[in-house]
Parts: structure tokens; C-alpha cells; sequence
């Protein structure tokens, strides 16, 4: 795609909105991903799983095709001010989507993984956790394709409680590992299955800082709610 | 530091050179952060432990600072091809190197939790994955401080090794929570523990990455060692 634009004449315009639609597609996919992680979690779907695990390289192609793009017109347009702001944010905030993608896919093939019958330990706390997480998620790209300063700080201030219902599943599954020894193995990638939703939210957050940034030129508080979870 | 800048007429290269010292900075910082979260498993130094865990604020703001002065520069003085590239990769760089910096604080809260008698544990292997880590970081950052695309390739070969020893941790954690689930809530924490030092050579290997690019103009294949550990 990058390299088809390099032949035609087009305008710095037309070269920004083209980062911002690589954004959006790159932010739908993540998105999607995670939804299809959800559904391996919740409904032990294993095509979802198996789909969830196999968007990784998409999800690079395009953080390359954003930079390289981003690069070209740093290079040929030297933009200014708000512009130069979004081309930075948006070449960071690909970083947090690839993550997001990379956990979305660990927790996929995560619950490949677990013993039959264990699938329904903690489903409930992971199902709000990962609710909250996608609606945090889904504010933040939203709030990346608006360009919407007041949105960014909304999912800014609601990863507290995600770190919070972490925090519980954390000891909810080291009791139910204690009581069943059995349980061990898939309660371990539970726990992972947890981090991976809360990493997500963290990722989340660090978007809606980028977003802030770009839109207004400041930075939000350094003392941040994504301090993260003490466990 | 980047205020004080905006005052005095200074050169391209100077500017230029000052991002460099500040990602040098940025990188012994975690560096000497990993070193001491290794001393607080290995040798269970609650000292190094809390000096690791206070290092964020710090990392965040040289993070902040790095992109203020690659901003400004960007902006007067449009720097092209492999310039452009390091200053885009710098920015980049710096965030791999905050979550290496967010690895080892947690790492070293984490030590802090460990049961008393417990921290024997598995000390070996993840004193063996650490200096693997640990190799791998330090020769991440000297390509980066050398501009030198043949060590980053050396850097992200080696992250294999790192993930099959994660492997291996794995498997032996969850095999002594099975046999004494009277270290279950130790065990936990050992295995984020290791999972966080297989997160810091994957962040090692990304700034290779991004070294071998920035020098070369060329990505490493999009099939990377990094594809991570299946646990």
C-alpha cells in the first residue's frame, strides 16, 4: 500500500487520512480479536480461539505500513504542530495495539489449554473483567479515530476498577488452587488469562494518553491510575 | 532539560546527540533496575527490591523528555533518512524500554511477597533465565548506543533460548504447587516473575529490531524467534 502511494501524487491530506484509516482498520481488528477471545473464554469456542491466535501478522504488516507511511511523510511534508503531535501518537499508539493483539492471542491459545470441565472456573469474573476491558478498549479507539480529548480521559479513569476485579481474581484462583490441587495446571493459565485482560486495560489507557496529547498538547497527570495491580 | 534547550541556539547534531544521551541514560537505568531485581530473587535483597520498584517516575519522565526534544526536532529541523529513522526509532525504543523498567519493578514487588522459605525455589533456573536476560538487554543497549545492526541481530537470535527455558520454568512450577500446594501463592508469584523476565528479552529483542532498522533501513523478517513460548 505504501509503496502504490509512493507513484501517485497525492496530496498531505490524503496521506493523513490514510494513517488514520490504517489506524481505525489496525484498531478493528485488535478489537475483534479480543472479542473472539472473549468468546474462547466464555463459550470455550475453539474456533474463535483459533482465529483469535492468527491475526498477529496483519496486526504487524499494518504497524509497519503506519510507520513507514508516517516516516514518508515526516520526510516529504514536514508537518507542523497538532499534525506532527498525531503522527507521533498514532506511530506509538500502533505499539499498544500490537500488544493488545499479542495478548488477545495469548489468552486464545491459553484456554486451548485448559482440562476439560476447568473452563467454567472464574468465567464469570473473567466475563465482567473482559466486558470492562472492551468497553475501555472500544472508548479508546473511538477516542483515537474522534480525535475526542474528553473520551481519552474517561478510559483514562476507568482502569482503576479493572486493576481492582484483577486483583480479586487473583486470590479467587490461588483459593480454588489450594482447595483442588487438581485444578493447578489450568488455574495457572487462568491466572495468566486475567494478567493478559489487564495488561489489555493498561494498553488501553496508555492509548487514551496518546489521544489526550495529540489532540491537546498536554500530557495528563504522571500519577496515573495505571499504576497497576499490587499482584 | 528540553525548556532550557528551546534557549540557546544550539546545532542539528548537538539535539541529536542529547536524544542519544538521554536514551543511554534511560537504558542503564533499567539496566541497573534489572540487576537489582535479579539481587532480590537471587539473594533475596529487600533493599534492591524497593530501589527497583521506585524506578518508574524516573523512566517515565526521561520517556516524556525523549519525545518532547524528538517532537521539537522533527519540527525545525526535518531531519531525513537515517536520521529520521533513529530519531522515529529512539521514540519507539523508549517504550520498550519503560515496560522493561515496568517488568522489573514488578519482578521486584513481587519478591517482596514470596513467603519466607520459599524464595528458594526455583532460584537457579531463574537465576540462569536472568543472565541470559540480563546479556541480552545490556547487548541490546550497546547496539543501540553503537548503531550497530550486526550485534542487534546477535540480540534477537538469542531470545529462543530464553523462551524454552521459560518453557522448562513453567512446567517445574506448576509441578511443585502439585506436590506441596502449600507454595501455591509462592509459586504464582515465581512464575509472573519468570514470565516477566521472558517479557524483557522480548522487549530486548524488539529494540534490536528497531536498532537494526533504524540503521539499515531494512525490517529483520516478519518471522521472529519472538513469536514467544506456547505457556
Amino acid at each position: 500500500m505504501v509503496k502504490e502511494q509512493a507513484h501517485t501524487v497525492s496530496s498531505y491530506e490524503q496521506e493523513l487520512g490514510q494513517i488514520r484509516a490504517m489506524m481505525a482498520r489496525m484498531g478493528g481488528i485488535v478489537e475483534s480479536q479480543m472479542a473472539q477471545a472473549m468468546a474462547a473464554i466464555v463459550d470455550r469456542d475453539e474456533e474463535a480461539a483459533m482465529a483469535a491466535s492468527e491475526c498477529d501478522p496483519q496486526v504487524d504488516a499494518l504497524e509497519r505500513d503506519v510507520e513507514a507511511l508516517a516516516i514518508r511523510l515526516l520526510a516529504l511534508r514536514a508537518p507542523m504542530a497538532g499534525d506532527l503531535r498525531e503522527i507521533v501518537s498514532a506511530m506509538k499508539i500502533t505499539g499498544d495495539l500490537e500488544r493488545i493483539g499479542d495478548c488477545a492471542a495469548s489468552i486464545a491459545r491459553r484456554t486451548l489449554k485448559l482440562d476439560p470441565g476447568d473452563g467454567r472456573m472464574s468465567v464469570g469474573g473473567l466475563r465482567t473483567m473482559g466486558r470492562m476491558v472492551q468497553e475501555n478498549l472500544r472508548r479508546a479507539i473511538d477516542a483515537m479515530a474522534q480525535q475526542d480529548s474528553e473520551g481519552a480521559i474517561e478510559v483514562w479513569q476507568s482502569d482503576t476498577a479493572v486493576d481492582e476485579l484483577y486483583t480479586a481474581m487473583f486470590r479467587e484462583l490461588v483459593t480454588y488452587m489450594m482447595e483442588d490441587p487438581r485444578t493447578i495446571r489450568s488455574c495457572t493459565h487462568l491466572l495468566f488469562i486475567a494478567k493478559n485482560l489487564e495488561r489489555i486495560g493498561d494498553h488501553a489507557t496508555n492509548i487514551a494518553e496518546r489521544v489526550y496529547y495529540a489532540t491537546t498538547g498536554d500530557q495528563l497527570p504522571v500519577v496515573r491510575p495505571r499504576g497497576g495491580p499490587a499482584v
